[in-house]
């Protein structure tokens, strides 16, 4: 796939030490792929060793003077740095010269800097963050992430259109089956919002199934779930402090004693490939959805596997026409209502 | 603690089956405590075996003609069903032959009547569910789960105040720490009820930690973690989702082969010792608070284990002083805004 993907190396906990090494590992395991490293020259070219002679035309460096800190108010950030790394790689989307953006920066001035220079797409209101998370049956796609706290049903079903998109040009499923977050056997199910949302999805053209309930992101019921971001964010930070706390429980009974200890040596294997099936560094590049191009969110603190699989991940999206799947499909859907 | 539980033998996925030999080795534990035992005499008879003789006053049968299923609308419950063992274990509570009532039967039937026949608490609009899990530091609090699905900012304020005077009559803290469940760094922070709702806490003289994240619940930043119904639901199922996952995923590693098997025999007094630190049984009874009566529900697929820490729990609120607990809250907080 003949990508060029424009690599925000400033961003995130680590910057250019993370995203340097991710990129070139990047370059080696996508052979048809070019980047764009943007940054600050002096940080990012002593890391470089011989990729410039080793990858020839398939790499470049573009400057950028500034850098978005973790800290940047987003309208700070889009004001008053325009030369940032973030800023200059999202241009680059912009002009065609890249086909796609990453970067471990502040998500807010992300998704703020790019709604702002690559605009929405026809129909969407408001671009939306997705991830995808482990399940029992492989993968499910939760969206949104916390760019939109306050939803209406129209903003659900856009979000319903885009993961569909997002799914069918990642995983190369044609009808990916979308579900709706809701609460199950309770007093009242679910608000007002989510009744109407349910209403538009059913009218959708859409493979809704229906209703899910939190279980459902894990067991893999759906392909996506699709949520307001204040409920994907509590949902999505829940998991992570679940496991983290699993993996500690683990690690202290196994730490207890010399015996456990050493059954914790032997049964290492075991652990390793459990461990490895519910790495979050696997799932890391979350898209921002419904821009009229492909900008991934990397985790701030992923390493070096982490950015990689997030810059794959970005590669994959953007040679499988995710922007033009979410064109076309919002063009059927305002047809029909037309 | 001389309490007296009424119970609601006919709830529950497995009925009287779990509830009564729960309901006597929750007697065996409690020495002082007492149990009335609702529901259907020719279901719940049988199981008794010598408890009448055994227990004497400290047990009696309580006829109960109708069971609320767990497919009932709360309405028709509470309609229909007027001599259901649901309504029945909430009618003793109410006039005061019973200290608390503990029903693992449908939670909105269960909801609706305990309100339509206790009704609130001064100064209470909404009851809600509270619900205790595990966490790094002990156990955290979480409500609302499920039973308020629209929130005001006023709401939430009542939640955390009851939440606080759940945990300080149930675990002995005189001031426990409270957070508002909210978003971090994103594109923007919170909606504007859950704005307003940390003003209102701010001022309310509760221990208000501020806000907290989803990974907090089980990071045990605070003690009580305050939010509406849909999101407490949301993150609560998440949660048993994942966990189920990790739990699946584990299983399939350690039967992988017959050395992986081997390894898992070696390693069960370690695998069990952590599966009872996140044992779900153990974590069961969830308070409906803000009623003029202590109310509990069991999960619907509680074992005997999971269904007596229920019973356990209605007991230590019941003798705790929980309602006056939150009506003295109330009324201190209703004469500062006066």
């Amino acid at each position: 796939m003949g990508v060029t993907i424009a690599i925000d190396c400033m961003g995130g906990d680590h910057g250019p030490a993370v995203t340097v090494p991710a990129a070139l590992a990047f370059l080696r395991s996508h052979p048809d792929a070019k980047a764009i490293l943007v940054g600050r020259e002096e940080s990012v070219q002593p890391l470089l060793g011989s990729a410039l002679a080793q990858f020839g035309a398939r790499i470049r460096l573009q400057s950028a003077s500034e850098v978005v800190t973790m800290d940047d108010p987003p309208a700070i950030a889009m004001r008053n740095k325009k030369d940032s790394s973030m800023r200059v790689a999202i241009n680059l989307v912009k002009e065609g010269e890249a086909d796609a953006a990453v970067s471990a920066g502040n998500t807010g001035a992300l998704m703020a800097i790019s709604r702002f220079v690559l605009k929405t797409l026809p129909g969407i209101d408001r671009p939306a963050i997705a991830s995808v998370l482990p399940s029992q049956r492989g993968h499910t796609y939760v969206l949104d992430l916390g760019a939109n706290v306050d939803c209406s049903a129209e903003h659900l079903l856009q979000f319903g259109v885009m993961g569909a998109m997002l799914v069918a040009a990642v995983d190369h499923k044609e009808r990916p089956s979308v579900g709706l977050l809701n609460i199950g056997e309770e007093v009242i199910k679910g608000n007002d919002v989510v009744k109407e949302a349910g209403e538009l999805l059913r009218g959708s053209g859409l493979n809704f199934y229906g209703n899910v309930e939190g279980n459902d992101i894990f067991e893999g019921t759906v392909d996506v779930v699709v949520c307001d971001g204040f409920v994907g964010n509590v949902a999505l930070k829940t998991s992570e402090g679940l496991a983290q706390m699993i993996g500690a429980f683990l690690k202290e009974e196994f730490k207890r004693s010399l015996l456990t200890k050493l059954l914790a040596v032997l049964t290492l294997p075991v652990l390793n490939r459990f461990k490895k099936r519910v790495d979050h560094r696997l799932y890391n590049g979350a898209p921002l959805l419904g821009l009229r191009g492909v900008v991934l969110k990397s985790h701030g603190s992923a390493d070096k596997l982490a950015f990689e699989n997030a810059l794959a991940r970005a590669a994959e999206a953007a040679s499988n026409r995710l922007i033009e799947r979410i064109t076309e499909r919002m063009a059927t859907m305002n047809e029909v209502k037309a």
